[in-house]
């Protein structure tokens, strides 16, 4: 018999705002957001998940968001901010879900009113989720507050939390509807934060835009001192790449290409074979590196520019060895590679650089080649502290 | 500080098949399907989740999908075929989506693999949200087995489990890779859901296409005496209908009007005031006949209009009376307004006839005149069995 061929578009759209200071009484910006978004006969509501690691550096966030919002009727905050922890651990427990759940349940959050997260990747994940299953999706803002996830995940389309140990086994695309990236909470990071979320930006000026890397190797002193100014121009910069990536490409990956996954194959296994203790942009950085490596010995990337990877890394503090990295068995980095390929649905591709500005996809690793490129960080660089 | 703006369509197409003894080997038109979705390099999966209601009708059913899949390489069938509960006790039990879940980590099915649901819209809604969150979604294959998922639920895009009691409280917009409408499951359904699913094919006939009103009046005795071509053309132009209204409106609900809600709100209530005695389909029915009953008391829909569409009903078998519409308290059925307004996020919209083929949306209603349509109901009806 016959059939009916369904075709449409759905079209996203939202704003990624650059701000300091954003619930002082003097800054507009999230109430006009608010303002913009109010219609005629709904009383829509604003659930605040936050960070529990924000909270510590910032013990007033809960009452300046609370003062934020009595001067005006255009959303309606749920006094009860909820905290959660921050880190991984958000997305390893499933009671985390249930008890955000219940919370849109309770305080009737419906699919015009908004869940409000705030904090690093990790919260943003889990709350993206929480939100785009609860009634098929309510709005959700992001405030992300580390370097990591204003500059990469917190202005994408992507949640998830980890199933049983399989990191994002669960999440869905869900675009936020709108992100508001707060400098000043990049001044309250640690060292080892403020440095790893810069290794997204340097993947992301690796394989799109050698002009980002110069300045950025310009730059790495003051990033290495923690230069406010140099910080805000890497993470606008960053955020604008990734988010012309996502427009312009495949936002929802339903195809199987994933260049932003440049330096991720050993990363993730990294992360994994250190419990977490190595944070994920330091993983990034040791998996550049030894995929620059890998490059350079199949004839790809040259001398001076893998050294001037290596260096511009090595400048801003990362360690590019981790004794993990020479776990001999079967459960090694190498393992990653196998682990990518079930990820990518059976077929391994991985970016590897020509040159800085321009990566191509191979579909095969010389697993002695790995080795060698191991070796070589093993020898030259010094221990991690 | 500045602001990015993001925007970005994202596209959606999926086939919708009519077809009859899908799982006959003389049948090419699901393993087509899967020879067009090669992919070098992939090796594709899939798994298949059966209702339990079909394979209690069907118990072939498991060797007749491993005997059609034996003869080809363009798709790996995993051959424990999972089978859960029919019905809506397929969406109220948590364990059944981590049942699912497992299945997909256990067996690797990734985002090139298949997840192919067969049965009516329960089973169809438990499994298109378990491939919804698994790996940020999995492609879902539907093979609807009832009217109302094949002419419904089924075609369109969202899914849905219930949380707490609370339907489809947990949920996603997440359209299939491909529906295929096997005539033949419809065959052997009782006559209870044969006729449930016809009344979505009323409702939709009543908000957008007289001229299939007017077929169904023509049709109604020999729907009610089961005959499959007059079924079948039911089916196909309802489930056409459904998808032009998804197509060319708002396919993910990001706004607030909801035309194919008719007869709903009190139907939802009806269904669990009798705690899903009456089916889906049957309290729509119910909600139908009251709301246009209503419309006619408030001097839309002519008298002429109102009995006909009232008899259209009869004749095909419906109850347009269950003595829950006058349960008597303040969980009786007008509290479903209240909820289907919180549902719609603060603000009441129902679509009324003025009509047949015509709806205007009103944004209240008045409990005396409902009241009053429910008695009418009650006086004119003879009791349900």
């Amino acid at each position: 018999m016959d059939s009916i061929q369904q075709s449409f578009s759905v079209r996203f759209t939202y704003p990624v705002h650059f701000t300091e200071y954003l619930f002082d009484q003097a800054n507009p910006l999230l109430l006009s957001f608010f303002e913009q978004q109010r219609t005629e006969g709904f009383q829509k509501k604003a659930l605040f998940i936050l960070d529990e690691g924000v909270t510590q550096h910032h013990p007033n966030l809960p009452a300046q968001i609370a003062a934020y919002f009595k001067t005006q009727s255009f959303v309606q905050l749920i006094p009860d901010l909820i905290t959660v922890p921050g880190g991984e651990q958000a997305k390893n427990d499933p009671a985390l879900i249930g008890r955000l759940i219940d919370a849109i349940d309770n305080y009737g959050i419906d699919r015009h009113s908004y869940v409000v997260a705030v904090g690093g990747g990790s919260v943003l994940d889990l709350v993206g989720y929480v939100a785009a299953i609860s009634h098929r999706g309510i709005r959700h803002v992001r405030i992300p507050t580390t370097v990591l996830s204003q500059n990469d995940s917190g202005v994408g389309v992507k949640n998830g939390v980890n199933y049983q140990g399989k990191k994002n086994f669960l999440g869905t695309f869900a675009p936020p509807v709108a992100v508001f990236n707060d400098f000043q909470f990049l001044t309250t990071l640690d060292d080892r934060d403020w440095r790893a979320g810069i290794s997204e930006a340097i993947k992301v000026a690796l394989v799109k835009d050698p002009a980002f890397f110069e300045r950025m190797e310009a730059d790495a002193n003051a990033l290495a001192h923690r230069d406010l100014e140099a910080m805000k121009y890497l993470v606008h910069r960053c955020a604008e790449l990734h988010m012309q990536h996502i427009a312009g490409g495949d936002p929802f990956e339903m195809g199987s290409s994933r260049p932003l996954d440049f330096g991720h194959w050993s990363a993730h296994k990294l992360e994994y074979l250190t419990d977490f203790e190595v944070r994920h942009g330091e993983a990034v950085a040791i998996g550049m590196a030894l995929d620059c490596l890998y490059a350079n010995r199949i004839g790809w990337l040259s001398d001076n520019e893998t050294d001037r990877i290596l260096n511009l890394m090595r400048t801003l503090g990362f360690s590019l060895y981790h004794p993990a990295l020479d776990t001999d068995n079967s459960e090694g980095v190498l393992r990653g590679l196998t682990e990518f390929r079930e990820h990518l649905g059976g077929r391994l591709t991985i970016l590897l650089l020509k040159t800085i500005g321009r990566g191509v996809e191979v579909h095969d690793i010389d697993a002695e080649l790995v080795r060698q490129s191991i070796a070589f960080l093993r020898e030259t660089e010094t221990q991690p502290v």
